[in-house]
Order: structure tokens, then sequence, then C-alpha cells
């Protein structure tokens, strides 16, 4: 193996062969290839872009580094949801245990969270006694038994993408469409699915603010799906505020458990069913959207989604009393109700600021190795457009003491900025829909 | 130190700041900059490339990362040259000891070879005991005896430049200009210059081929010359043959001292002596150009330049015999002439596949550890434009046994094409004189 070789023609915009980038993941895996190499590698990737051919290939070698959930006899359809991330994105809580329910097997695979955003493993860690770290059998187990079942990524799978995650983030490497797009893959396709839905966030909060940049890298996603025979969908949603009230790992499981309870935001319910509503789609156990729409409607008003929670948590260690009293979720000892300085319209709520003052608390990670507080962060109760007057209140700041709700107030008061109108309309929340067939404007009537 | 940031800046195609270059190149020094890191950023130089003032603020922090020979106090102008390498290119041996009897002090730093080249060092090791580790005091103390000492680069020289070298080669980022640049100025600086000459190579057995970029090459290092009072001149020579005929250590040694003694291959003394007379100019010692060749050929005609390297060899632990005597430098036990296969007219002595072939007799080195074989290599006799019979004697062959001359044999097969009549003209000798002034052409006159 002639990493250098390789390293050079992707430097002078040459096209690797399937061949090439195997035996480069290889060599790396087996540690013949060192860091320095593959640094230079995908800064020269960063450079002269991978075509889907290569994508396909990298993501292929990646997968096969290591095991993957290998559930063909199931005997139903095996679905899972991934988002690029945003603040307040709570969605796969909600999502995972509702489409079970309806048939459908949900494998969940989870990151942790680094940087503004959150991640779905750290949300459920507030649940007192939750284990996430599943052996693969016992996971398998558990589909069969419940349909469902959310754990982390193991040592197992995709180890080369563990490796070059931290690499990447070291080496001003992140932000590649076809390294993005083949890190996560390599994962989802080790879950064994039979359709994927990825949502794509867009807006100043998101990995990938700018529209085209998002409509990118669906495209790459559902191309590698294709190529991997796992059939995917994307929609794109709107990151250019918070989704939902609740940011903050707790916070985020009580106001999922309301969602699964019939009482979630309205705009967290929005973006659960339309993405919910591929996932039938896609598992073929609805024919229609509004047959999807009165499916999820009633799973939830029959109580079979909160239930399904429930024994979810249950089955995977952790208590199932929070979702009948999400009181015994960890609270945090201090809170304050941040109120308007002024009145007039909220403008924004700006994702980032919200992230980062959820990070000020204790409430997200730095560097991998923090340890994060769960009790913390925001319940932000007005949305772009919303007209408050002076003194109203805008959100509750949960806090560990004093010094964090003072953190949390300023933070606050630079997310949320109120002025006399409403200058720019919020993104929709639902705006496009991506297949391999193309990409499709929706209307809000489809978000809905 | 926030490597991540530059690395991001320079991929962004933004321009460091020469103290955010420093702080790299320290951070790098004191190993809180890991390897990986410095590779994303040498390929994103490779990239977006380097303006004048990151060039030089990159030079003089690897400059500064080391020690460097303070030499202000000699009393003499100190003067160097530095070649990018070629085949047969043995100029420095004769051109040292020549400028140094004409009252220039030359503090000459060399480097090894690696690949179809061969370096300084590697030749000088040729003379048995010959020391090329001097310690910078002895160095100093040999220059103001004998003006002119032959050393290699010590592990206080440019210590960053020592091991950003093997990362670039192993990271292909080696043909990037402002790279090469700092690296062979960071080194030559550290010399306590007052002039240096640059040989640069064009043709298919140099570094760079293209002109242009050979062009770009000598820019880049005058610029650095002059931003850090080093008065810099280059001038571009032909390298798509080899420089005169010996090519292999103990061989262009004793080619060495044929030229020092007035018996060396035309092509050799015309640009020796091109090299020589910028050489005596930028040291003030001489006015004109033709004043400069008639004090070089009176210091050859005298023995005063065969004389002065006797001293030198024997000051460094070497055996002066070799200088009276070059049967006394090692000798390849086998020998064969290598003969023409037709009739016809040389067209190409191909340099790489020269090279390659004394490579391939144990000559040179493919990795650093290798050792290499002082006493191998190619005598060849002919040149491009030659009329040659079948059977005419083109080379001779040295080698360690029956083995090595079957793979001369080879070697030149490839390396000396024969045909008809001459299709393309050798370049000229000397080409291009490049001062901070601008870019003059030569014409032949100038170069003989």
């Amino acid at each position: 193996m002639n990493a250098l070789a390789l390293i050079e023609k992707k430097r002078d915009g040459g096209h690797l062969e399937p061949s090439e980038l195997e035996s480069l993941v290889r060599g790396y895996h087996a540690g013949e290839v060192p860091d320095y190499q593959m640094a230079a590698f995908l800064m020269a990737v960063f450079w002269r872009g991978l075509d889907r051919r290569e994508t396909s290939a990298l993501t292929r070698a990646m997968l096969e580094s290591g095991d993957r959930l290998r559930l063909d006899d199931l005997g139903v359809p095996r679905i899972d949801k991934h988002s690029t991330g945003g603040v307040g994105d709570k969605v796969s809580i909600v999502l995972a245990p509702l489409i079970a329910t309806l048939g459908v097997a949900i494998p969940m695979m989870s990151g942790r969270g680094l940087g503004h955003t959150g991640g779905t493993l750290d949300k459920l860690d507030a649940i007192p006694g939750f284990r996430t770290d599943l052996s693969l059998a016992r996971a398998r187990a558990q589909l069969e038994s419940l349909g469902c079942v959310l754990i982390g990524q193991t040592a197992e799978i995709a180890p080369v993408d563990r490796r070059t995650y931290p690499l990447r983030s070291a080496t001003g490497t992140v932000e590649s469409i076809p390294l993005i797009a083949s890190s996560i893959m390599s994962k989802k396709l080790s879950e064994g699915l039979t359709g994927l839905v990825l949502d794509v966030k867009r807006g100043s909060g998101a990995f990938l603010p700018e529209l085209e940049r998002g409509l990118a890298l669906a495209r790459a996603m559902i191309e590698l799906g294709a190529d991997h025979g796992c059939p995917t969908v994307a929609l794109l949603t709107a990151m250019d505020r918070p989704l939902g009230r609740a940011c903050g790992n707790a916070l985020e499981v009580e106001e999922s458990v309301l969602a699964l309870r019939g009482e979630g935001p309205e705009d967290l319910m929005v973006v659960t069913y339309a993405l919910g509503a591929e996932m039938l789609l896609l598992a073929g156990v609805v024919r229609t959207r509004d047959e999807a729409h009165q499916r999820m409607r009633e799973a939830i008003a029959s109580g079979r989604a909160a239930e399904r929670f429930r024994a979810i948590v249950e089955a995977q260690g952790g208590n199932p009393g929070i979702v009948d009293d999400p009181a015994t979720l960890p609270q945090a000892p201090a809170q304050r109700v941040h109120r308007a300085s002024r009145a007039g319209v909220v403008q924004r709520v700006e994702p980032r600021a919200v992230g980062r003052g959820v990070t000020a608390l204790g409430g997200n990670r730095v560097t991998m190795e923090d340890r994060i507080d769960p009790a913390v962060g925001f319940v932000i109760t007005v949305r772009p457009g919303d007209r408050v007057s002076r003194g109203e209140p805008l959100a509750t700041i949960h806090a560990r003491d004093h010094q964090g709700l003072e953190l949390g107030e300023r933070a606050l008061a630079r997310a949320i900025e109120i002025g006399d109108a409403l200058h720019e309309p919020p993104l929709p929340l639902v705006s496009h829909r991506v297949t391999a067939a193309g990409v499709e404007e929706l209307t809000a009537a489809d978000g809905g």
C-alpha cells in the first residue's frame, strides 16, 4: 500500500479507484498508514472532493472495517432517522417509540454532542439508570421484543470513522460534503436498515447553514444509500431557531415525554410527523402521507406511543417513572424567569447563541472528555414573530447555581432579539424533500 | 496556540500573520502541534500557496528555531552556492576550494541525496576519512584558516526543517514553491552569508522540470534573501542531460579533482565558471564577469585551487592523496564498457534514467536509512548530438558485481537514446539569470 501515491493522486485532482480507497482505509485501520498521511489525504479531499464512485467506495471501506447489525431475518421493515443536528432537536426520542408501535423496527444508533448542538445519547443519559451501551446481541433481542432500541455507536461499528472523526476535527477537514456523508452513512448502513430518513437542518444554527450545501449533503447521502441498497429520503428542516421549547438534556427528555403524550409544542410535532410519515412510507406500512399522519396521531392519542417509550426505558435499565412523572428527571437547583427588556416583536431566537448558553451552563461538551450536567438548560416560550410587552416572561433558566443563572441571562439576552417588527420571516419548518428522483420544494400544507 | 484556526484560515485562502506562522513553528518545535496538524497545514499551503510576507515569516521562524553561524567578524565576504539538485552535479566540490582561493569565505553546508539525484555530502563521504560532521566552532576555525569548510547540516541548524522535510516527503507536499524556498533558505540563511548564488536546474532531470516553475522558485528564494539581508542571484542551468561525465559518488569526486587540475569536461567548467563569476561579483572581489573568469582560470592553472582542496580534505580528516592519485578513492571491482547498439545520433541522455541506474547499482538512497556504495556509477562519454557508430563505446559501468553490470547495461540502454537525427536541441547550459531586478535571458556567449 503506497499511501503517498494516493495522496498525490487526489492532490492533483485525480480519481481514486475503489481498490485504492479500500487499501488506504485498511492500511489506516491496521496502523500502517500514520495519522499524518491520513491528515494530508483528508485535506486533499477537502480541496479536490470525491466523486460519487469514490465516496461510495470510501463509505463501503469504512463500513467494512467493522461489525454491523444483521437483521435480515427480523421479518419487519427496519427504518432509522438521522439528523445533522440542531439546538432543541429531540425528534429521535419521540419518533423512535412512536414509529415502533406501527410495525416498523427502529435500530437507532445515536451519537454524543460536541459544540453547540446536543446529542441524543446525552439526552438519554439524563434518564436515571438508562444504558445505551448494549451489546449487538442484546440490541437485537430488544428489537424483536419492543421494535426499538436506542444505543450508542459501539467500538465495533465503523472503527475507522471513530478514528478519523477526531482527526478531522483537529485538522480543519470537517466541513467536506463527501467526508460528512461517508462518515454518517458508514454508521447508518451498519444498522441493517431497509430504509433511512435524513433530517438535514438548514439555517444559522445548522452545521451547514446554506440551503445549497444542505441539499448537496442530502443528495450525497441519498446516493450512498442507493449504492448500498438502502433507500434514503431527506427532508430539509428549519434550524434558524431552536426546535420546540426545551434546550438542555433532561428538559428535552421531559418535552419528548409530553410530545409522546400529545402535549408537545406544535413545531416539534410538525417536524416529527413529517419525518415519521417518510419512515412509514419507506417501510411500506402506509400508502399515503395522510394515512401516516392519522396513524401517528392515533398512536399518541391512544397512549401506545408513551407506553412503548416506558417499556424501552425500562428494558434499557432506566427509571420508567420518568414517563409518568417527569419531575423524577434530574432537576436544576436554581431557576429563574428571563423577561423581555423592552416591548416589541421577537425578531430572532438565535440557535447557536442558545446552544452556547447551554454550554456555558455546563450542559454541552466543549471537548469529548467533558462531563455534562444533565439538568441545566432553557425552556424558551417565545418564537420569532411573537409580540411581547416589557417584562413579559420569555424563558426559564435552569442552572446549577447563581453564577449559572447570570450566564444564562446573558446568553438569552444575546439569543433573543426584540425589535419593532419582524424583518425576515422564519424559515418554513419543512422546506424540501429530497429523494433519488430529485428535489421537491414543499408548501406549508405538506409540512403540516 | 490554536493550530486548527491557522489550518482553517489557510485552507480558506486567508493570509496568515507573521506572528501566527511563528507560533505554529514554535508549537511544532515544542511538540505541542502534532505531525498530523502540520501535515494538514502543509497540504493547505500546497493548495493555497503562501504570499511573500508569509513565506518570509515562515522562513524566519524556521531559521530562528535553531542555531546559526555568526561570521560577521570574519573580515571577508561569505558566499555560498546552492543547487536544486541534478544528476552528475559535482559543481560544489569544484567551486568551493576554487572560490576560496580568491579571498571569499565559503561556509558550505550541504545535504544528502534522496531519489535520483546525489547529495554533495554523499560524494564527500567517498573520500576515505573525510568528516563532514564538524562542530560550528571547528567549522568557523577552518573558515578562518582555509576560507572554506564543507559540512553537513547539523542538528542545531533549522531543526524544524529537519522534521518537516521527511513529513513533506510522506504527505505529498514537497513540490510547493513557498515550501521548497523556505526550506532551502532557512538553512542557507543560517550560514551567516553576505551573498548567495543559486543554481536552479531545469529540464527533465530537474526537481521542477518546467522553466516557469524554476523561475518562480528562483524569484521566491531571491525575495527571501532580500527580506533577510542576504543578496541572492540565481542562474537557471540545464538538467536535460547529466552534468559532466561521471555519475556516482567516488567517480564524481575524481572528476572534480580533474576539474580543479584543469582537466574537467567542458560543460562542467561552463556551469562552474558561470556560478563562480556570480559569487565573485556578489563578493565584490571582481568588477566584471570577464575578470572573474580570468581569475578562476588562473587559480586552476596555477594549481592553487587543487592545492586548496587538498588542504581542506586534510583538515577534515580525509586522505589528501586522492588529489594526487584519484585511484586511492574507492574503486568498483567490476567494470564494463557500454557500447552503442546501432549507428546514429545520440538523441537524449536522460538524467532520471541515469540516476535510477546509479540507484540500482546501490549508489543512491531510496530511503534515508539506506547505506550507499560510494564506488559504483557510470562515466558517460557521449552527449546529445554526438554521432556514433555501432559498437562504439558510450560509457563505462562501475559496479559491485556481475549482476550490477547487467543492471547498469539495462539502465544505460534506457537512458541513452540513439536515433537518425537530433530532433530537439539540448537546453543551453546556462539560460537565465535572475536577480531582485528581474529575469535576464542569456546568450551562448554569457554562458561560455
